[in-house]
């Protein structure tokens, strides 16, 4: 095979084989293909598109760039959940325990933040001395020991798409539905599941902004888990306002312990049960998501998701006495709480705006080798439909950048919208779709 | 500028301006931009598209990439011709002695044979002690003395394009109308002309093999020249098969000078005498095209123009003896002569095939390290057309490399058709089209 003959190929919109694709990534992973052809390469994949089984195939060659688990060795169905990203979404330090309680085993391998959207990884590292970076031996044992396991990516798991990702980032082809769908996937499915659960995001902070590509992005990951014969089940839900209240690091560990403990943050929570209950559905535990659903509530009543949320925490080196007590948490050295100008109703959220205020006061990375503070954030008070009054609280925001609170306020209060009338809340799931 | 937001829009098939593409273009001859960022961007304009304006643009980015000469302490209109190549085509060789002892100024900057075409520098570096490496200073000076030069490319012209096509070439972006273009005008407007004649082939031999691809192509080399306020006629020519009868570069040599000396090789003579006639006409020696072509004619007769052609040779270092007496010339080591198999007429040619025969005989390279001899190469004697009786000599062949005889006579065998009806003979000048 010839790079130049298959770049041509895609440039004339013609398919690729799985030969051909694995040839390319393979070439590319190895060294053997330069970055401007796999570049050439990406651009033509990206303007003339990649059809099911060329995203199938591109899925299976990227995941054979690296290390496939198996966990035939621990019985029962491993389940995972894998969400595109947004604002304060920390339904994984929620949903993991809860199914693990529940009996489902769930091995969960994910990312730091990305852009404006925060990262499990970045989450779970806020909790002192919980360890991330567990090797494949430790992985496993936690998995075995108790049901749950959160770590970051390894180096062994589809080294492709590290590369392939980096190239994308320089060369105006991310937002490509199969190449997302295949660096999504490849990961996913290089940890050893049976089977998995979506949540794709739509709104002003997610990466798929309109409905109609959220849907066609869940389309693809649910063609290609098919592919692969995974069971899944696919959501597409609003992201149009911070999920909960809290966003940082510790602020969002901090509402997750406030949710396993029984409070009731009301779009959080039922997002959660949901993929929860889709996951404990797949995982052969509940007989439909709607038992499903309602085994993650009676998880969370009876103290089995936190307890299990702690023996997690352990067994991956924390100190659990923040998680018990997290009011002992260091405290950041600044915050200002931002008010309504005048009365209305909240109409509108730029929830890219509030991702980015976050990041700035140092919840997350605007370059990689910025440093993150586990203590900034915000906290974001109303829903939209919310009837405020001037002087209610919209935001209080946390950090040690004393120079960054002017202009994070502002940012905040530009970032929102009141208005006269009562507008109607947003739906929070959106669709459901299920290849069971 | 932001190099990503650039590719970007061009991978939305926006429009770049003149100052985004420039962008592009010097960054990247500076090296500030990476191959893999202008591999994903030549991509993506392969694929949507360069509209006029962002030919034009991109031309001018790569021809200031470099120096543009000015010759206007030359008195007197300078034209060029360019060709996009094609097998048998030495029409530079006889008609820049034609236009020069009309009078014109000829700076004729050629390159070397790319794939089954061949060179027009490789041709005059056939003959022995040409000089085609004649640095500024001495380009000028030759052309006031004799009113034309013929020279490689030099470093300093157009280094974008050098760097460019060498991308192209590995990246699958090659046969896009814009880019080669901008490649060849680039080159073209950086001699100093003032006007161009384009000889554009069509046909098995041709790079654009359907007349449709030329007829764009032609079309978007006369917008640009256009746009940079140049004179230009272009020509559609016939490239079904070879032109004239001799391939390889010292028989290409020999050809021109039995033209030059007022042999009448048909269709190479009517296509020079049309190519000349418009550099006449475009150089202001003549009234019309046709006056052009009736005083190049005046010029060959007068034996003009074989005098200004050793005149040209002479002060580019070449002892013109073997021009004089070229049947002087080394034999090469092996020739072999290929026979009808049966009667008929010849009906059709596969002519890129006798292109790749000539460069297996040492005419050409496949490599650029490749070491060129430029006594090997081919006769081919009938044209589309011509009536043959079984043992009528087809071809003759010329080689030192025994090894590739048997190979070549297979090759020359399977690219002729014989049929039994008599084809009609193809038209050599398809269209003309005059900007003047």
């Amino acid at each position: 095979m010839n790079t130049v003959e298959l770049i041509r190929k895609k440039r004339e919109a013609e398919k690729l084989s799985y030969e051909e694709i694995d040839f390319l990534v393979s070439g590319y992973t190895k060294g053997k293909i330069p970055d401007y052809q796999f570049s050439a390469f990406l651009m033509a994949a990206f303007i003339n598109g990649l059809d099911k089984q060329e995203t199938s195939a591109l899925t299976k060659a990227m995941l054979y760039s690296g290390k496939v688990l198996s966990l035939s060795e621990i019985p029962g169905l491993k389940v995972d959940k894998h969400s595109t990203g947004g604002v304060g979404d920390k339904t994984s330090l929620i949903l993991a325990p809860i199914a693990a309680a529940a009996g489902v085993k769930v091995p969960m391998i994910s990312g730091r933040g990305l852009g404006h959207t925060g990262g499990t990884l970045d989450k779970l590292e806020a909790v002192p001395g919980f360890r991330t970076n567990l090797n494949l031996r430790e992985y496993k044992s936690v998995l075995k020991k108790c049901g749950a396991v959160l770590i970051g990516q390894t180096k062994d798991i589809a080294p492709a798409d590290k590369l392939i990702y980096a190239l994308r980032d320089v060369t105006a082809t991310v937002e490509s539905i199969p190449l997302i769908t295949a660096s999504i996937m490849s990961k996913k499915l290089a940890e050893g599941i049976d089977a998995l659960v979506l949540d794709v995001k739509t709104g002003s902070g997610a990466f798929m902004k309109k409905f109609s590509d959220a849907k066609e992005l869940a389309g693809s990951l649910i063609n290609t888990a098919v592919s692969f014969n995974k069971k899944v089940i696919a959501f597409i839900t609003d992201m149009s306002q911070p999920l909960g209240n809290y966003i940082g690091n510790w602020l969002e560990v901090y509402e997750s312990i406030k949710v396993l403990q029984g409070e009731k943050v009301e779009d959080l929570l039922e997002l959660t049960l949901n993929l929860s209950g889709a996951m404990i559905f797949l995982g052969n535990k509940a007989g439909s998501l709607k038992e499903g659903i309602e085994i993650s509530e009676e998880m969370i009543k009876s103290g089995k998701a936190f307890d299990k949320f702690l023996q997690i925490a352990k067994l991956q080196g924390s100190n659990v006495s923040f998680l018990k007590k997290p009011d002992k948490y260091p405290k950041p050295k600044y915050s200002e709480v931002i008010t309504a100008e005048r009365n209305g109703y909240l109409f509108e959220v730029n929830n890219y705006e509030i991702g980015i205020a976050s990041v700035e006061l140092g919840a997350g990375r605007f370059t990689k080798t910025d440093k993150i503070d586990p203590k900034a954030g915000i906290i974001f008070y109303p829903k939209i439909g919310d009837k405020l009054n001037k002087g209610d609280k919209i935001a209080e925001i946390f950090t040690d950048k004393k120079g960054k609170l002017e202009e994070v306020k502002k940012r905040i209060t530009h970032a929102v919208k009141l208005s006269a009338a009562k507008p109607e809340k947003p739906k929070l799931i959106k669709a459901v779709k299920m290849v069971v």
